[in-house]
């Protein structure tokens, strides 16, 4: 069975309700970086603002930001941190329509039918049943090789398995990967991996602990500075040996954020985290489906950028977020912290990744 | 690489501290169910038991458990409540034969090497690279398919996925159980999905929460305890339907041991929990390998039952006992509670069976 | 702030569509242990059946349970395993009284008001606001000491350490405790820190594992099957040694369920599971409020017994549920298994006990 | 009793072995953050050079460093991005002295006696015993209030509920604290309850999800971005209305590290990650108790930059580092991580606040 686009149903803007709402109204900014009071504040599902009588969607939307109307009715969703003075921001806080701000959250939901009252195991944990979880994401994500943008999330735990590495390497090979967002720990450990077999010193596949083995990502993060760039560094390595090898030969990008915990750094990891966001969104603004693996801070970053839907070529369609960890604390943190349509499994992503790879990349 | 046995190292008997050791002192049982002081309490090494000047080896041990001397040497690991009035009962509570008794911890070990001062990540946890350790597995069960004795100890978990469930009945067909231990919930939902299709009333494909699903394991085990029998109830079901099924056609044993939690019960779960015990015994007893999946009270109780090592026509061999949950918690404390050689697996118990399936069954 | 029941509120009877409602109707039971067929299973919430033209509220419920009519308009939630030939076993499987059945999920809610569209941390996790729910409770037991039952379910990390092993003796001494519901290495832990000071051989003050401290439990349980009771055994241990002695000298009943996990046992133990079910719900039958610390088997247990409601001399009241655990995972289970009224807290119960202990008990 | 440092063992340099190392190389800096080949990465642990003939100890250390032989003998561990062209960088990567570095790993140990051949329990999970670590950090934390540097490293669920934000204030204004390492969101939510009683739009005593609070933190961070600075923004609030405004009153500095999931930033937040370990580690140079509580990103940053012991007015002495989390996984990858001198508390924070502050201010 393939995959199939669920149908997006706009709202009905001919019902007298939203007919009669007002244009949204909008405040200037004052002073660089600071709201104006009453601003509205972005949700991840899909915004319409009335402008000159017309209801208009927000595009390449995502969580918490304000809304700024630039010229010709273009809307934008902005981060705090980037409003400029004479920057138009949309006031508002229903979402009704009343004051011109519409959200629509059942743009793609079926019917649910009745609900009973009451059903054994409603959450989702370890004890969930994830095969139609697996086979779905496995048809959508053979959709969305060709006609969807695939980001992926990363934690180091990714490179720390022999198995759960080939996996992730075989699926940017086949063309899964549209572009990765991780931070200095991934990429030193699977560079350490590419060159020492080891992560953190420990082999990836025997599970030995080398001599001096932790000296291994300090040794390889010091090479990779004095190479002066990673492309340098990776150049005679070969393609399969790692996730960064791989992304370089196929042109992927690789989004490295700093942070507080990073040895090194490698060259290419960006200090700056509000310029590191403005890079992953970069990403986040085009994504149709996300995968985040095995790490809280990207994850809930990245799910804080990623709108529940995208407009490709003038239509709108959902961008699908999975979390996956093997904590329910952990992917549920995700969904608590506003990222509401996110399908979340709980294993270990080794054998996600494995998954993957066996059910979609041809032997 | 096909797997082999790794040799056993008896203790030199014949060093000198070894040759002057006294025979093991015995002291009788007067009161049913009541060790004599001092009583020897067993571990799940190989233990030797000086008798008439020589070293015996105690066969079918536990842990935790007396040691009863029998006619003509017969050496038995006994639990507390099957003491008999008469019973001659192993005493001293040293383990470097100074008593008589040896407690050889070494017996299959490698030559560990040189320690590192330092080593990252030297606990195992969703971290800890698992690439070997399936590989190791894979090899060992076709090893022990033919030449061992394979005991499943599951969980509800097992059978509330589909592609599970599927996996772990493929296992049964396949040759590669022996026995299972479980409980009522076990069997309660794995007949219940092969009936309605789902476990506690969700589809263990859909995940869709059934009009009154929740009566579903209730109906089950009405109409089994109106059958009288598993065995009556399950007449009617393909072989493949469930694992009790597919246990059914094949002669495979499972116990099915009562708790405070259960509904019903099913007919053939046993409520007396040290009959159950005695049931699970007699297959820890001859396991020469133990899976225990997403259950802490029967992999605890199972762990406990199970030697590290078996004789088998002969010769002595390791027990090899699994331990597979998401949580951490879960299989160290295996570990916490006397099982000291587990290898633990962390991740969901879904993807852990598809991976046993699909490296081990033929397609 | 002293604590207050709050009313309940009784389903309108007078209203036409409940007027109109037949009776219930009864099969027979014609085998033992076995309901007809379409029977009705219990809820946790109060249940009205319609009995000549009367709406007969059930008391003394449980979950999943059949509902027997006896003599004289008599209701009582039964077990499937009790089920005698001759019982008259209500059926139905609606809700809304429309067969005579009324199940009334509203009667002690306050109005919810209108919900938000969105609203950040809906679930409970290690990151929720306790501090009302512990005052809550603090008042609530307050009052319960008096006025209501107090059952305390216990998993053995309770005296593991010095200071909650402290706490809950206080707390027993202080009247906080009306009956316990534990297993069998609850008491056996509890009676070797009475006797030894450790808990599995471990110090539960100083953390030092002793010397033979794995003989520890195995000892106690030893003496004590050799004194023939616990009665015996504890006779000359100070009252406020352990919980088992502190019950004890103040007349607490203490239930000891058996399991497949267990050492010895000790006696008193209930070796039949379905024994032990009878023995804690002739606790939970009555229980206003229930504490379930640290055990997932026992907490799950008890809550499948335990209705949200009690009848107190002709009063409907709440009944309270407490789950207190530092796994997410653990107090979540409880409610996915149908507990829905419970409050859970995820911490160590330590600390939990401790807190209780000070603001509860005078110093 | 009252805490006593624990006297600090110096190795023995008279022993011919370490009388006849010779000096330490060093090898110059070429490229400014490029560590020469054979570089000595720093230990937690007192680690002595050689010079000139005599044993010299690293102070103010951290982990994964180089060490950099400054003029007058001076030894500084340096991270990596901050060597610069001319720097000597000690080389060569035994531990013994054989190359003139000695790493001493047991300064401060007790004679550890006779390990058993078998205990239960050896590992650290939410059932240790932490009473007497609880004893202990109190008289701890009154030595040190005095006569150390206690720096406090928090995530944002401390600010998360009433009475573990009101005990946090308590230690703060009784001196409790001397330096709070965090990021954006604890200060952000701090703020918030400041002013809207609530975090992240939950009220922090009744969990009331209030309308339109997912604009809470929002408009609390817009505010202050118009204030222009953090100082400016707590102008008008009570000093124990929030951690920000007890610290500023009471000239206890803040690090607010920036992160990519940053919503704002709120103004003093530290954009560069780099920057933002320079300046974490200006406290944890001097710091002799470090608190961890509910962040693994702060807590390993920071374990990092610890070292394990202080030289304080020319006396050795060790560095206190614990960690406190509901999450096995959290508090043991503290130590996996390389900060192996850490305690580990596994309970939710907010009762080891309230149990701090119970027990150490005076009420």
């Amino acid at each position: 069975m393939s995959f199939k686009l669920p149908a997006y149903r706009e709202p009905d803007f001919r019902q007298p309700r939203l007919l009669d709402c007002p244009d949204v109204a909008v405040r200037r900014v004052e002073k660089a970086g600071v709201a104006p009071d009453n601003f509205h504040a972005t949700t991840i599902f899909p915004e319409y603002y009335k402008l000159g009588g017309e209801w208009k969607l927000l595009s390449q939307s995502r969580m918490d930001c304000t809304v700024v109307l630039g010229g010709g009715g273009n809307l934008e969703a902005k981060e705090f941190r980037r409003l400029q003075p004479g920057d138009m921001v949309a006031v508002g806080r229903t979402e009704d329509g009343s004051e011109g701000i519409y959200v629509h959250t059942a743009g793609f939901r079926e019917n649910p039918g009745l609900a009973e009252t009451f059903a054994f195991r409603t959450g989702r944990s370890r004890e969930t049943s994830y095969s139609r979880d697996y086979d779905r994401l496995y048809e959508l994500l053979r959709f969305e090789k060709d006609n969807g943008y695939i980001v992926w999330v990363l934690g180091p735990a990714v490179v720390f398995d022999s198995d759960s590495k080939k996996a992730m390497i075989s699926l940017i090979e086949d063309g899964y990967v549209h572009a990765i967002l991780a931070g200095n720990a991934l990429a030193a450990h699977d560079l350490e991996g590419a060159v020492l077999k080891t992560a953190l010193g420990q082999d990836i596949y025997t599970q030995e602990s080398l001599p001096d083995g932790h000296y291994h990502h300090l040794d390889i993060i010091n090479r990779a500075r004095a190479s002066g760039s990673l492309g340098e560094f990776i150049g005679g390595l070969a393609a399969d040996a790692s996730l960064i090898c791989a992304c370089a030969k196929n042109n992927i990008p690789v989004v490295l954020a700093g942070s507080i915990r990073d040895d090194g750094p490698l060259p290419g990891v960006l200090a700056d985290v509000y310029a590191a966001q403005d890079a992953m969104r970069a990403h986040a603004r085009k994504a149709t489906t996300v995968l985040c693996l095995a790490t809280q801070l990207h994850s809930i970053a990245t799910g804080n950028m990623t709108p529940a839907y995208q407009v490709v070529d003038g239509v709108v369609r959902p961008a699908y977020i999975f979390s996956v960890d093997v904590s329910e604390f952990a992917v549920n943190k995700l969904r608590d912290r506003g990222t509401l349509e996110v399908t979340s499994i709980v294993t270990n992503i080794q054998d996600f990744l494995v998954n993957l790879s066996r059910n979609l990349v041809k032997g």
